[in-house]
């Protein structure tokens, strides 16, 4: 169906005059390029921070809106926390503070005078959170408590990156607490599953889901799980945590309930998180030399149709009357530019199909697909456009999952030594080790290599996958 | 259609606990009771921050998926700017740092060291957006730039008040530059159009749309177009407002544009929001003594079923095939508790319509179906519940506009003089004036009355209204 909502596009031409570094000279640069090429995102004013731009917000709202369907059924309602955490409160839980503290904004003038108690930033939402569960919760009959929120969190980030590392980002955090520890354990993986859905249901990003080294824990938790998918470059990408905090907070926020008996019990908690960084694993996994390559069943814009041959008004009518047809948010682009200007500028946007239509085509009642991860063309029946576009997006959406899964499947080695290891991460792989990783080797690994461990797998919780990350 | 999604109100006895207020005993304290029963928000720990609990979040939410609609299908994409603005790029407007400097947070250390500049929490994004704009804006090709976010903003507040008032508040904010001054004339009230659609049609509020005056106008505007409702103590509020900017903001922040005559140009922009203050004007509106009353347009659970006469296995399953085969969202309370538990508590939380079953209504094949505004009880065949449900909802949403636009049509009195004025205003109405307020008559009316000028309505221009108000 046409839309209003992206004739946006037609006025901004940004995305037709950035050059992309190749992937092999230079990948740090090419996503930036990528970025810029497709108009995601731009640093902000202050050090660290970032403008998302219309193009990129609209992936962050379609992620949100898929993320928020699947937390909403799973029956946990959304609410909204203040974003000033009281300085004493962000200090009761020690190993959480010990992790956060460097990296706070602090609040200490608000409305024309000094505040007696500083005001910090939240950098997550565990302690404001947690003081209001423990009135909340008085009985068994309050529990299991789910809540998410959606919101802005702070941490300042000395090497910030789009995406990957801003001092402002947007994401959703969970919070529950239950009666049970084994209730909360799964409700945590429960948690994780629902991002791997997201993951590779939705943004065709194959994951490996395990559990973090304790070196690697959230600030406060009990046990941290993981997804994480590989990068084009062999790195990998911290894409969502989940966290088993275990009575941690509760002893620390004094989060006890009455159970059946009148016994006072210590709840049991977890929290999970998927932020904005999670657009940094979409682009360095799908996209190529050419630009931004979007996964259909995440494409704001899944349909383009560019005219070509110049200003024709029957073209501009057949345009019009194929994008009415189609079921999918499509855009005409009838701009009197250049065919080369709309052709490489909807490539670096990524757009899944082009149909591109001219004078000759109206007369055979034909048009091209153009297929973005392909390159592939196509000429198509008018009539038939509809079916084909259908089609195409379906299997571009389970092509570009199976290269991402392939990708990481083939570039992962079995190692039996370090030496093994690091060879092999050296060479951009995946590092699936089947000696132990003790809390010295890991460091050792990280201080001389940069070298960490990602998780160990839950299909195989034998082994440990190292690898070098973003 | 049953959802697991409000669950949660089954495992919170909160709704039942409180007593509420008369309206007429004591409105603002009626106000905050019904909040409170209801359980939609509550105080956070530093003073005037608000907690927005799950159901008062699923309200907001019901009317950011509406907005948010509308905004897009009027070709305006969202974007995201930084939450903090370096302090001077928020001087850079003379009338408008002069209106938000009493309330700004301000940070001043973060990453463990003092910031080179203050960074001021964003009390609205007019300065931190239009330094970007002055960038992304070169020719008349990339005008009209159309813009929207949703986020959270920070204003100092003195008397904080749940929704009303709160240091931080939940907004979206719209920000468009066009070519010509009429054109932004035309999109501000475009903006309003938007708003007031939102809400007659979704939230059942009947709102006087008009243009403030000079000195209610937005910091920096060059004219504020506002809805202002009539709530049920007599007093207005003001609901959402468009600005038309002008070009103050384009001349401070250096926005100009090469014509097709390659001469150039000041853009000229406008400024809309509306924010969770809006569920505390939807309070205000509808409910009553009982507690909530909420339209069913806007309602986030529309029809709860609820047993009554013990645990019993019929009855809970009927209840379950009747909620299967609505439509509308539907919770079943099958909770062993009392009849009258379940009553005054659904009553409160504003559910409009209560299916009641019992034991002999399964005998009969009959449910009684309890209307929330009215407490009117119908018999209903069990076959007919689906169809009766969808025209009480309807006839319901159409009733509580009515009562709306009734309550401000009748209670507002033509005056034609000062005297007359103030005096229909302490007898809580509003007072549409034919003479001229002066800018010397509005403040004294102001300062010793407490009255302000509303607006000049859109649909007779030739007078004031003149009203208490939020």
């Amino acid at each position: 169906m046409k839309t209003k909502e992206f004739d946006y596009l037609l006025r901004s031409g940004v995305s037709t005059k950035k050059n992309i570094t190749t992937r092999e000279n230079d990948f740090p640069q090419w996503y930036q390029d990528v970025i810029s090429a497709a108009d995601l995102a731009e640093n902000g004013p202050s050090k660290g921070s970032m403008i998302i731009k219309p193009y990129g917000y609209a992936i962050w709202q379609n992620i949100q809106s898929e993320l928020d369907k699947r937390i909403r059924s799973a029956g946990v309602p959304n609410l909204y926390f203040p974003l000033f955490i009281p300085e004493s409160l962000l200090k009761k839980e020690e190993n959480h503070i010990e992790g956060f503290a460097p990296e706070v904004a602090v609040v200490t003038h608000a409305g024309g005078k000094e505040l007696e108690e500083k005001l910090i930033v939240r950098p997550t939402s565990e302690t404001i959170m947690y003081d209001s569960f423990s009135r909340w919760i008085q009985s068994y009959r309050d529990l299991p408590l789910l809540t998410n929120q959606w919101n802005n969190v702070v941490r300042w980030e000395l090497r910030p990156r789009l995406f990957l590392r801003s001092t402002e980002f947007l994401w959703q955090e969970g919070h529950t607490a239950h009666a049970s520890a084994n209730e909360a354990d799964e409700f945590a993986k429960l948690a994780l599953g629902i991002y791997q859905q997201v993951a590779e249901d939705v943004m065709a990003i194959s994951v490996l889901a395990g559990e973090k080294s304790e070196a690697e824990r959230f600030a406060g938790a009990h046990k941290t799980y993981t997804l994480e998918p590989m990068m084009q470059d062999g790195k990998a990408l911290q894409f969502a945590t989940s966290h088993n905090l275990g009575d941690n907070f509760a002893k620390a926020f004094d989060i006890y309930y009455s159970d059946e008996n009148g016994e006072q019990k210590p709840v049991w908690q977890t929290s999970w998180g998927m932020s904005t960084r999670s657009i940094g694993g979409l682009i360095m996994t799908h996209s190529d030399d050419k630009g931004l390559v979007l996964p259909p069943n995440l494409a704001p814009l899944k349909v383009v149709i560019t005219t070509v041959g110049g200003v024709n008004k029957d073209v501009e009518s057949a345009a019009n009357d194929i994008a009415e047809e189609l079921d999918q948010p499509t855009l005409v682009d009838d701009r009197d530019i250049s065919t080369g200007e709309k052709l490489y500028g909807w490539e670096k946007r990524g757009v899944p199909i082009r149909v591109e239509i001219g004078p000759r085509d109206i007369e055979s009642k034909q048009a091209i697909l153009v297929i973005r991860d392909t390159g592939e063309k196509k000429t198509v029946e008018i009539t038939d456009i509809k079916s084909t576009v259908v089609e195409e997006l379906e299997s571009m959406q389970s092509r570009l999952l199976d290269k991402s899964k392939n990708l990481r499947e083939s570039n992962t080695v079995k190692c039996s030594t370090e030496e093994e290891a690091v060879e092999a991460i050296k060479a951009n792989k995946f590092a699936e080790v089947s000696f132990d990783v003790t809390a010295e080797l890991e460091d050792k690994l990280k201080k001389i290599h940069g070298i960490t461990v990602r998780c160990t797998p839950f299909s195989n919780p034998d082994v440990t996958v190292l690898a070098k990350a973003y």
